[in-house]
């Protein structure tokens, strides 16, 4: 398998219409080395299940999707259990999408952010569990994510020690930035995550917006290759939300998945 | 009338249901007195028309929309053009919307945005019209405009006389910039327009995904000071796309768009 394929990973989303188990034969059945299971579908069969399901494989697993979310009610307690059930799946890296603020008062929502990640830190790094911040694109500011930047990202991360604390770069939400690549090299050593997927025009939806590679606009190789500088090597997620593509058989979206990838990173 | 309704502006696609005369005709009878034309609805009468039946209103002219789109063939013709017919309508300024880039090359795009300035700034200069770039929202940096952040439009505009070249300040676009307060204070003496409209959840679209002031998560007041601070306390612009106000009695809509302005700003 050439190298580059072998760190493609599929995040569970990009195939939502598969239950866990249907994902992971859907790996085994295309050669996919990686997956990157979500919380809600890990919850359908339960934790232990998936577990057992996921490390009878042979998959490794490249993230959970997701902790975060630090001003929604037991959100602490949330991320907590978030780490112990990425331990038990096998994985060493919790992706965090930090939630929207509860108000208009985006900044003091930050701040429960970096509050939220102090306080849950401690039991991540005796877990082995790394916390990759993944600033979302500025148009989820006011529903998904208050930390949009990678700059913003990287001064939160920088509170704590790299081995701990990090960034998860997703192309999709970060492309249009004309610092990008400044701001890439300025994270080297902290990138624990690389998800791709493409930004078509028309935008297909906001959350459901995203589209296979090399149908939109992304310099996904060249953003590869930025990430690769800055000492990111590890696997790339495919995580497409998109309703054509959750409509469509699951075998032909992996040929394409695998066709895609192989040509556009 | 109180002094911060005297800065309010009315673009003129808050109201895209009526043609140039009844937004005129609208403004006067709500004591409006600002108007910003959208050149599509210059057309509709023709220059000299329009700008006659604006003299003759009295009211004042925020500004011109739009220039821009600098990989667009014929850009600097059309750039000149709209140029003059800003004189002609007797406004000082003339907003830039950069544009999109013709492939996946985005840093080769905002070069030609820059190149484009460059050779329309001397006949802008002489015909007494400002070139504010405005930064679009990151959501519309594939199809309206290469140019999203304060700090990239602040680099740019830098490269020539700060009587010439400046900003425009949309809120909606640039709201969720962890960093946006102090690149306005950055952009101190070169904010030459201020728009509003808020950023509702869930938004009612993309470009038509703007809402009244008060419905959404944007700190106006905030945003306004700090835009003050930084030197600028000309016209305030309402520029609202949205469908829902588009199908409603433009009387209406004038009536709800004074009052959350003078309650939000």
């Amino acid at each position: 398998m050439p190298e580059l394929l072998s760190r493609l990973s599929l995040n569970q989303i990009t195939l939502n219409q598969l239950s866990l188990i249907e994902c992971v034969d859907a790996c085994l059945r295309h050669n996919v080395g990686w997956i990157a299971p979500w919380r809600n579908k890990v919850a359908e069969i339960g934790l232990s299940e998936s577990a057992r399901v996921i490390r009878e494989s042979g998959l490794k697993v490249s993230s959970l999707c997701r902790g975060g979310y630090f001003c929604a009610p037991g959100a602490i307690d949330d991320n907590l259990r978030a780490i112990d059930e990425a331990a038990t799946l096998g994985t060493d890296t919790l992706v965090l999408v930090c939630g929207p603020a509860p108000d208009r008062d985006i900044d003091a929502a930050r701040g429960r952010v970096a509050d939220g990640i102090a306080a849950i830190v401690d039991h991540a790094h005796t877990t082995g569990i790394k916390l990759a911040i993944e600033p979302l694109h500025p148009m989820f500011a006011a529903d998904r994510s208050v930390i949009c930047l990678i700059d913003e990202a990287l001064a939160i991360a920088k509170e704590f020690h790299s081995a701990d604390v990090g960034l998860a770069i997703d192309v999709f939400h970060v492309w249009w930035d004309a610092f990008v690549y400044e701001k890439l090299e300025k994270s080297t050593g902290r990138i624990m995550a690389f998800h791709v997927s493409d930004w078509a025009v028309p935008l297909p939806g906001i959350f459901a917006g995203r589209s296979m590679m090399g149908t939109g606009v992304i310099e996904f190789r060249r953003l590869r290759l930025a990430a690769e500088a800055a000492g990111y090597t590890g696997p790339i997620e495919v995580e497409i939300m998109n309703e054509a593509l959750w409509a469509r058989p699951a075998d032909d979206a992996m040929e394409e998945i695998k066709r895609t990838f192989a040509a556009s990173l």
